[in-house]
């Protein structure tokens, strides 16, 4: 029952049914509603089934009494009914030789309530004597943009989740980070193959997945969000394995005791201690981070940056006082910013006509918003030093918001996004000093031409400067043998 | 020289004469100029005569041909001429009997070209040879709400400073770093008794700045950026008084080596090493942080938090994932989450009708966007308990518009807006999962809404838990006599 030699049949079902889908429709949908929504209006290539015991019909689909009721027979379930009427609805779908249920309902061995775990191992005893796979309880479920799966809502004011497919595979303990997660990779560029949120992990859990996705040839990069695992050793086996292929980041959170505490009642999870975590995962190759926000800034580098030959970096933009934070910061994260040699110093002179008001040691403080071609010489004359690995471009949008008018700043990011295309180093920027929302706007209006122009987007150099700590760490790791 | 009774005078100057404002408007304005188009704009108290060789009229002003030419007696004096210009231009200022002059210039000792150190020496000479006081060079100068005085202009698409006066008073090393701090500060709540940008401090300089602060009775809290110091003994005396009466929070950046080459080249100051900085900061009764928004960060809780009893905090908000980040996150930081008294868990469980889906344990995690009085009442019901000093609530946007509409959330914004007036309890919040632009702006919205009721907002735990720490740390230290 545990060993699978692929998942993939839960993410291409040709038949779902979501149980719980009243066809009363109030003032706002209820979940399981918005559920069905989300994958009609994602284009789900497969057949819906809504069920209800009321019956009825809802966005045009008949509602079915029960999942024995559908004649078609039924690949995947999505129960979003009452924690106690699970069993029965378990039972229906073996009946039915359904495949795999999806539990969305909670109420489960997260509770305190013993009553909780005794349902749920209920529920998996019918599951495993049935020959049904259970992801959940307590999860939202699968975002699979080729074959249009998800659990975002289209609503008019907000974006569902994007229907490009891409190389992140996304293994999450948790629905809010999971969605999270995607908003913020898609705002930065980066796709999903699949994004699994999976809660309780009663059957399917997080080795499942894993070996799914280092076997799944879509998926290039693989993310994990985890607060414990069932069973250790074989995550151990697993992990170790995925990182010889694919490079596997991972953010394992309850490192605190309050934290543990925190993971047991959000999804059953035995956390362990974080110092046995800590030497577990870098013994097995993986990469590991502190937030969600940390999985997107590194498996940023793995997707749209080039390998850097070392770690000398420069970082230019306007403002001298940032300018001194940022040889902190990215001093402190492991990056070396060189003196720049005087001949580039010269020509950085050349372009600018003084240094008087700039600085082109590096830090590199430049006019905030000089004509097209300073910009684009000042770095490409500077991408041509040997000296130098890696180019760090920022952005401080209220410092703009002091000066100049938009059709300045327009041209100066073209001259940005040129770069991006001509320059062939490793290259990132910093989008920052955003503290009104005209200049989160604008970062944000900005942000979106950097990330179509391939360049990898920060918000802040503490991070960049980490992530791409955290590449470089890997792919030195990787030149001393340890990884395949 | 040295010692001023009160630099008072520099922030109401009755006369400002801005030397370099040339009447030609092209097709942006020239720095100068938008310097006196922001004072202008901003309603400057005083008369405002631009200065420059060729003469002619700008913003319906007459301007002169030098500062000597003018009838009128002249205060202030900002110089944006070229840097070799300069002594003339003191030479003039001293025949007119100028009091103050702002050299907004750049070209002196932070360049590596030994004329502008020369430079900077004879104006210097000049000035205090004709008891000159002398802002910067290579500074933004100054910003005075309650006389006008500012450096921010007030374009069509961006906010200039607000006209408001407020608490706190800020010094600091780097213009950018002030500007940033400023409008940082404006969308947390918080307005400034002045804010000094002050550059090179050839003469005037942070000890100067300092002292008039700590005497200033319109400043209750300090904020100082700083990369390194004239006169160090000066200093840690001028220090030590200022946190004796008023909270001092300080950022002093430049602490790796590549940090210290950053001031040196950005504002020609000695940077000194880490080490002695902190230890120096702390024995001063100073508040140190790492960056401009974790000086907005601390001082929000000074002006806006009443002083917890102690470190016992509760996390409420929506998502489990992010639960366990927030038990992580706080307790890293030195706060306490204590798991709550079974009588606040039993009154939750009777608010929400049951726990399945959600957590009453610490951190709470309670559905995204329940009915206004659900949300009031736990919070209500956990300020009750004893146990608890500090309720820090949050709100994940991403997560929101995965599922609801607007006027939904405008009732729940509005619920925390009641509780932030109702409760008397230490109260902060964390707007945070903010991907996409419409979670920005949303967060925006909510977060104007929530700084109008006085409610401390950051984005992120980690920041605020920090903070807090930081806060209650200075309090702890206060009992122990530390402080005056």
């Amino acid at each position: 029952m545990d060993k699978t030699p692929s998942l993939d049949f839960l993410f291409r079902p040709k038949t779902l049914a979501i149980a719980g889908v009243s066809a009363n429709i109030g003032s706002i949908l209820t979940l399981p509603q918005r559920y069905i929504r989300s994958l009609i209006d994602f284009g789900f290539k497969g057949k819906i089934y809504p069920v209800h015991p009321a019956g009825g019909e809802i966005f045009g689909l008949k509602v079915y009494k029960d999942v024995e009721e559908i004649s078609d027979s039924i690949d995947y379930v999505v129960a979003a009914i009452p924690a106690r009427l699970t069993p029965q609805l378990l039972t229906g779908c073996a009946r039915k030789k359904v495949k795999a249920v999806h539990l969305f309902t909670s109420g489960f061995s997260e509770i305190e309530d013993e009553v909780g775990k005794i349902l749920e191992s209920e529920v998996v005893d019918i599951a495993r004597k049935n020959g049904i796979r259970i992801l959940g309880p307590n999860c939202m479920g699968l975002y699979c943009p080729s074959t249009g799966l998800t659990f975002a809502a289209n609503y008019p004011e907000q974006r569902g989740f994007p229907s490009t497919p891409g190389p992140l595979g996304l293994i999450s303990q948790s629905g809010g980070n999971t969605t999270y997660c995607i908003r913020e990779a898609t705002t930065r560029g980066i796709y999903f193959s699949k994004a699994i949120s999976y809660g309780n992990a009663a059957d399917l859990n997080e080795s499942d997945f894993l070996e799914y996705l280092t076997d799944d040839p879509n998926t290039k990069v693989i993310a994990i969000y985890i607060e414990g695992v069932k069973d250790g050793p074989r995550f151990i086996r697993t992990l170790k394995r995925a990182a010889s292929f694919k490079p596997v980041i991972i953010y394992k959170s309850g490192n605190t005791e309050t934290g543990v505490r925190a993971c047991a009642s959000h999804t059953s999870a035995m956390a362990g201690s974080a110092n046995t975590w800590n030497s577990f995962l870098k013994q097995a190759g993986a990469i590991q981070v502190n937030s969600m926000e940390e999985i997107v800034d590194v498996s940023l580098l793995f997707l749209k940056m080039s390998v850097p030959k070392g770690r000398n970096a420069v970082v230019i933009g306007a403002g001298g006082g940032v300018g001194v934070q940022a040889a902190d910061e990215c001093t402190e994260a492991g990056l070396i910013l060189p003196l720049l040699p005087q001949d580039v110093r010269q020509s950085l002179r050349k372009i600018y006509g003084s240094e008087a008001g700039s600085i082109f040691r590096n830090p590199v403080d430049v006019p905030g918003l000089s004509s097209k071609d300073m910009l684009v010489n000042a770095v490409k004359s500077i991408a041509a030093s040997e000296l130098i690995d890696i180019i760090i471009m920022h952005f401080p949008f209220d410092l703009w918001a002091l000066a100049y008018r938009k059709e300045i700043i327009g041209q100066y990011i073209e001259s940005v996004v040129e770069l991006a295309s001509s320059v062939r180093k490793p290259m990132a920027s910093v989008l920052h000093f955003c503290a009104t929302i005209q200049s989160k706007q604008l970062a944000a209006e900005v942000q979106e031409k950097f990330v179509n122009a391939g360049l990898p987007v920060y918000p802040g150099f503490k991070r960049a400067a980490s992530a791409i700590n955290k590449y470089l760490q890997y792919h030195e790791r990787g030149k001393n043998g340890q990884f395949k």
